[in-house]
């Protein structure tokens, strides 16, 4: 970044992605996906650089003490930066949104109405420490014919630029416009809240990172967000629940990786099902190395086994680890309760045999995903059949839960006339 | 209003929307109707006491000084207040948009996906001197299944609080549960800034005002807000145009109701078309009393006609009057570039003969709506067969152009399993 005050700079990022969108949101779909397969060339070719730009990144992080998860989601190494590429050739691979005729009717006087698909325009991802976000990103924007200006984290400086530079060079050579992605190359924090007030240049932003940033995206953002919260998701097991699939669905769900978001926080069980549910379910628990926390019903039924007692907060937490509330219900209704109350409407699910309460669950549950006999671990755009995801949405506006190319578009009403005037 | 601070008293209105939200997303269509024909028909023997209320507005206005357009806006009489009932009926016979299955495929080991249509949950209106507003968007949130949190403007207060009373003890009659509409009675302007801060609680604030109010949502929301700013809509009168028809359509946009948002504001004319077209337009809108601001070409052809000179800031403004700012350019590129400088993204129309210059205009103007021979007075839910509409958004996210009930709705994925859990 040179020249002028932030606040200018910023602004021209978003002149200029405006000015691509132009070009993008015309661009034919061979083209986008030779710009997506170059980079994606250009990310295997460039992969020396990018490596050895996050091992300083690496070491500026071991020196401030940054450790375990973070520097491992910092780090990069010729498999992750294979996958990158791959994640390019894929999203060349998927269908174009833009241009899809969504419906089309006759209307007043005989005007032609098409409602088409359209891409947003120029889009602000505000991302933490993945350095892969840089390619996935804009990857996805660009195909979906959006500019896209990315502002990742400090720790990830010098990986992200080194693989923003490498995409730039490939994609411009491939026929990408000039401005079509743009990262934003200040460590400067101010940076993030003026790409947030650019009311009329960027159309839409999205935060993806943990409840510090999504938070503080919250607060100064002047321009449309979608986000991420987080997914306090629940699995409630009914009283006429198969037991057996019950326990598979349960583990899952916590087991198979717990440090995402649609993995079970909370486990609900009916005070039927319970007696017999629970110490089988406690032994593969145990043998996983799972720590629970449960109610006073949970904590009688495994008297004399290992289980904290859950305090208030714990229902209302994201624990990302081998932890797991559980509570006992006396009914269905009970479940729906305490999933409205502490649920984050993200995944949510019931196992039970009686289709009525299965169908009442998924009516009553306001979830982005609700799951009938499935793991909460499905909520996934890969899983879905939806090809690549910019992230899972816990807003109810524009996109709600997985969000792929299509949650990228949006669309505009063409209509046709042969001199209509409005009567009147 | 009455017990505890401000901010309590609105959070409880959020949380008591809430609750009322979960009822009406599961409530069937025919209850629906039964309590918006019931709403309908309270207004219409409510009249004389709305009415009365209203008279105390219309007094309290002119004490202020208050006149013209305003006034009228704030007017009740028993015509509107029929047209407010009919209102509900229409939307009562509307397509109830809840329940729709949207899509359905089987994904990952064979779970099975339906994406279906949901309210979105609870949605705040801000608004200001119409008082049918309060009608048209309970019963418009009604249908859509959500719950609604009123707020009117301070000119109409005792108006919308004898509206609202009417509409409540109606609907409760008819089985509307309690707090699925709601009416922020205070004229305390803080409580606007309190209820677009109810993160997680409320789910969507729609502003219908004019830009001095758009402009504080914007400021202080924290919730999601889908927005109308203005409407600075384009007719470009093209070299090859059919000047008949170009006249007929560049007069009904601009005369036939210049106060509202789809009406023309900038008339753009090819240097080619421009010496014909011009003089015989003058005389049409000259007798419709148009004022028109030209650039120094239009004043050229219109010598010694009564054209004033437009200044730099015509070309951005919405006059919402009898005024037309018009500019004659050299080619479709530099009419599509004016329109990207200068245009709201709301409605703009091209008018030719040329297949290819339409398909390039419709393709390269990014507006809600975009035009090939016909006026943009179209833009409207009732003239695209929408049915009633909640306003015309010019945000991209979520609901873009005329936005009905449909734009009052999400989706969410409900899934299907037999005990599938996530392989890995």
């Amino acid at each position: 970044m040179s020249g002028g005050s932030l606040e200018s700079q910023i602004r021209r990022m978003a002149l200029t992605a405006r000015r691509a969108a132009w070009q993008l949101a015309v661009m034919k779909t061979a083209r986008k996906n030779q710009i997506l397969r170059g980079m994606g060339r250009g990310l295997i070719a460039g992969g020396r650089t990018i490596l050895s730009a996050n091992g300083r990144d690496m070491r500026r992080a071991k020196q401030k003490g940054i450790g375990g998860a973070l520097l491992d989601r910092l780090l990069l190494n010729p498999k992750r930066i294979r996958e990158m590429a791959e994640g390019l050739f894929e999203v060349a691979r998927l269908k174009d949104p833009v241009g899809e005729r969504i419906a089309q009717w006759t209307a007043a006087q005989g005007i032609k109405i098409s409602k088409v698909r359209v891409p947003i325009g120029v889009i602000g991802i505000v991302y933490e420490a993945r350095p892969n976000v840089t390619a996935d990103c804009a990857g996805l924007c660009l195909k979906s014919g959006n500019s896209v200006i990315l502002r990742g984290g400090s720790e990830a400086f010098d990986s992200n630029r080194a693989i923003f530079r490498t995409l730039e060079q490939a994609g411009r050579s491939a026929g990408m416009p000039a401005g079509a992605a743009q990262l934003v190359q200040t460590t400067d924090r101010r940076a993030v809240a003026i790409l947030l007030g650019q009311i009329g240049l960027v159309d839409l932003v999205i935060p993806r990172g943990g409840m510090g940033l999504i938070r503080r995206v919250m607060e100064v953002a002047r321009v449309p967000v979608i986000k991420q919260t987080h997914g306090v998701c629940h699995t409630f097991v009914d009283a006429s629940a198969d037991l057996g699939m019950a326990q598979r669905i349960a583990y899952n769900a916590k087991v198979q990786r717990p440090g995402v978001c649609n993995a079970m926080e909370t486990l609900l069980i009916h005070r039927q099902a319970a007696p017999k549910f629970l110490p089988a379910l406690y032994e593969r628990y145990a043998a996983a190395g799972v720590e629970l926390r449960g109610d006073p019903t949970v904590r009688k039924i495994l008297a004399g086994r290992l289980v904290q007692a859950a305090q208030p907060q714990d229902w209302d937490t994201e624990y990302l680890a081998k932890v797991l509330s559980i509570r006992v219900v006396p009914s269905l209704e009970e479940a729906i309760a305490h999933i409205r109350r502490h649920g984050s409407g993200h995944s949510d699910a019931i196992v039970t045999r009686s289709k009525r309460n299965a169908e009442r669950f998924l009516a009553e549950i306001d979830s982005a995903c609700v799951y009938h006999n499935a793991s909460t671990r499905f909520t996934d755009g890969g899983q879905f059949g939806l090809g690549a995801e910019v992230g899972v949405s816990t807003d109810k506006i524009h996109a709600r839960g997985p969000m792929g190319l299509e949650g990228l578009t949006t669309y505009k009403y063409l209509v046709r006339g042969k001199g209509q005037v409005r009567a009147g």
